[in-house]
């Protein structure tokens, strides 16, 4: 992107931004944590992004020292700081009133941080800059739209190389090892970013057989015991033997904007009832596809999920079986799980812009997981699939 | 270890948390983060753990539903809650008193986490549990140490395999790619967990030519461009070309406790002033270990890199240049970054049970990073060092 486009992306979320401040009587929102930072500046910086609800916005720079940029310098300030007390006496200076409504991010900034925010500001009244910003986040502008579509490409590509990651014999995270092997080449950042205490993860989730039964302490749709007890999800050093179901959801970070994709390979043949529970997910997808566009609600995404999983009695193995998943989607960006959710108590609509993951799934006890993942982006007329690679269960042998 | 020797480690732990509380007259301490979470029970869980100033430890668990260990079960309680608010009631059915004096993780929960707990509990006053936990964890147990050593072990195998991923014309990323697949052959988790906000870093840091000069945003010691805007640490792209000293600093996150172990490479040989601050980086290692034992100040450790450093006249590239890190080492364990810090102003000393990095490392602008990181053991007599692999700079070609 040339230099005149990367502004006018920034200059949109700008906009966007204090027109929310406005209607929410906000005086200011001081962002610090790192993806509200690359959201707003394009960059990532030890300090502290402050939009005032009028005038232009501000980067307070604790390190590293960061030059304005040629074309967008009228456009917003930028001062070098060494601790957030700094910023008041900056702002003062200018002839600026303190933000008597100040918004943090709330849900992301440490009890510790925030209240020296606080301390240092002295708003009279403080919201949530967190909820504020995911909302904002969740339309996402041209630009984003551009590094999602690099992101799917990339990702189908690594997914066409997967059958050649399989060696008879090898355990999932052999498997799994080969794949990373295989993103990183294709451009893989390796970071997988994500919303909420604890959710960790690396490079995404290979689930083979039973390990797919395996509960998730995390918002994660499914689980698996993991490597190692300080990092319980994904594959668990499970050998892949024949009739097992080997699902890899690894991630689609190829820009920061991250795309999701699921495909199900198998070793030998699978039962018919998972083939069944397979097929159900594929017509979950295309019934979806038909129906969803601006103004569907979030919810009834996942009633349509619902009702033909009921339809095919394919409760008892939907999103989990010790432990199921109450959502069959989730919006997508810089983190895994942005907004929307797709719930049953969802009270969003699908709006132009959005972009999430639909991932109906059922684990199959004795075979593993199997299912569907892709990303969408909703369009004036309905969505478009970014992830476009076969859907159907490969045969890894 | 078996299952005996894992309850015995946990009650070590957890007898020396009671102590702490007691000795600040805190009635109980709940924890939440993933870390703390390990640290005291062994496992991540989705959930809280609750250790009151006298009596059983609480494992209160949101899911999945765990179940107590066999040897252990008279030594602590397990329920399964739905929600934090569901504990007080827990608590006072068992006949115990909430806690009027409670220790939060302050310094990692969010804000509105934070708020939640005060609001469930009530309590009459709050302390920084994560200032305490930080203590306790920076004197590490005899298992701790067995993973410890497994890592480095595992780190050292590693990196004597690093000659080998070195191709003609290749870019420091892809060096890196090839060292991470080996990384992953050889057991390593692939989370790097760092304490801290914004502390984004995947799988290490490699750092060629005048890459090593860019500053960081983080705390690292060290920074880079990165890959991407999104993540600006680290390799970035640069062509391997004679002359240039490649440092590499990849994770020893083979168990949950990790080693951090930097070794250089060249491409052809060197200035005689990257040799020169070489060979004064391992001198400044040799006078460490011969001084320190418990007792010896951290600052001590610091004021001896920055002695032996003017002595050969190389301030200028101590740490870096354009910005330039003022510690010279620091505490390692489920986190990269834990206690002690190593720095000028650190009031520290030295005790038996620390395990610490030392990093005497140097920028020189046109060659790149050189200087040398090994993870140390205090023992009652003096240093152990864990990663012993060959310390002079390792010609590729």
């Amino acid at each position: 992107m040339i230099e005149k486009d990367w502004i006018a992306d920034l200059a949109t979320k700008w906009y966007r931004l204090q027109e929310a401040l406005r209607r929410m009587d906000a005086d200011g929102c001081l962002l610090s944590v790192d993806v509200n930072l690359y959201y707003m500046t394009g960059r990532i910086y030890g300090g502290y992004f402050y939009m005032p609800a009028e005038g232009k916005p501000w980067l307070f720079v604790r390190r590293p020292v960061i030059e304005p940029e040629i074309d967008g310098d009228d456009l917003y300030n930028i001062v070098q700081i060494r601790k957030p007390e700094d910023i008041p006496a900056i702002l003062n200076k200018e002839g600026l009133e303190l933000p008597a409504h100040l918004l943090l991010e709330a849900d992301e900034l440490t009890y510790s941080d925030y209240m020296r925010l606080v301390k240092a500001f002295e708003p009279k009244k403080t919201g949530n800059a967190t909820a504020l910003m995911r909302t904002l986040r969740e339309i996402k502008t041209p630009h984003e739209i551009e590094l999602f579509r690099i992101s799917a490409t990339q990702h189908a590509k690594t997914y066409a190389q997967i059958h050649s990651c399989y060696q008879p014999g090898m355990t999932d995270l052999e498997f799994q090892f080969a794949i990373e092997a295989i993103m990183r080449r294709n451009g893989s950042h390796g970071l997988f970013r994500a919303f909420g205490a604890n959710m960790d993860i690396f490079m995404g989730s290979i689930l083979t057989g039973d390990n797919a039964e395996t509960p998730s302490p995390f918002d994660f749709a499914l689980g698996g015991g993991g490597m190692d007890a300080s990092c319980p999800l994904g594959a668990n050093g499970t050998e892949l033997k024949p009739g097992m179901a080997v699902m890899v959801d690894m991630a689609g970070n190829y820009t920061a904007y991250m795309t999701d994709m699921t495909r199900v390979f198998s070793v030998g043949d699978l039962t018919d009832l998972a083939y069944k529970a397979h097929e159900n997910s594929l017509l979950i997808q295309t019934e979806i596809e038909n129906i969803a566009r601006p103004g569907t609600p979030c919810s009834e995404l996942y009633d349509i999920a619902w009702q033909l999983t009921k339809d095919a009695e394919l409760e008892a193995y939907f999103m989990g079986t010790k432990q199921q998943a109450k959502f069959v989607g989730h919006g997508i960006g810089i983190q895994i799980n942005e907004l929307p959710v797709l719930t049953p108590r969802s009270k969003e609509v699908l709006e132009p812009g959005m972009v999430f993951a639909l991932e109906p799934k059922y684990v199959i006890p004795g075979t593993g997981a199997v299912g569907i993942e892709n990303s969408f982006l909703v369009t004036d007329k309905g969505l478009e699939k970014l992830t476009i690679f076969e859907e159907n269960i490969i045969k890894l042998d």
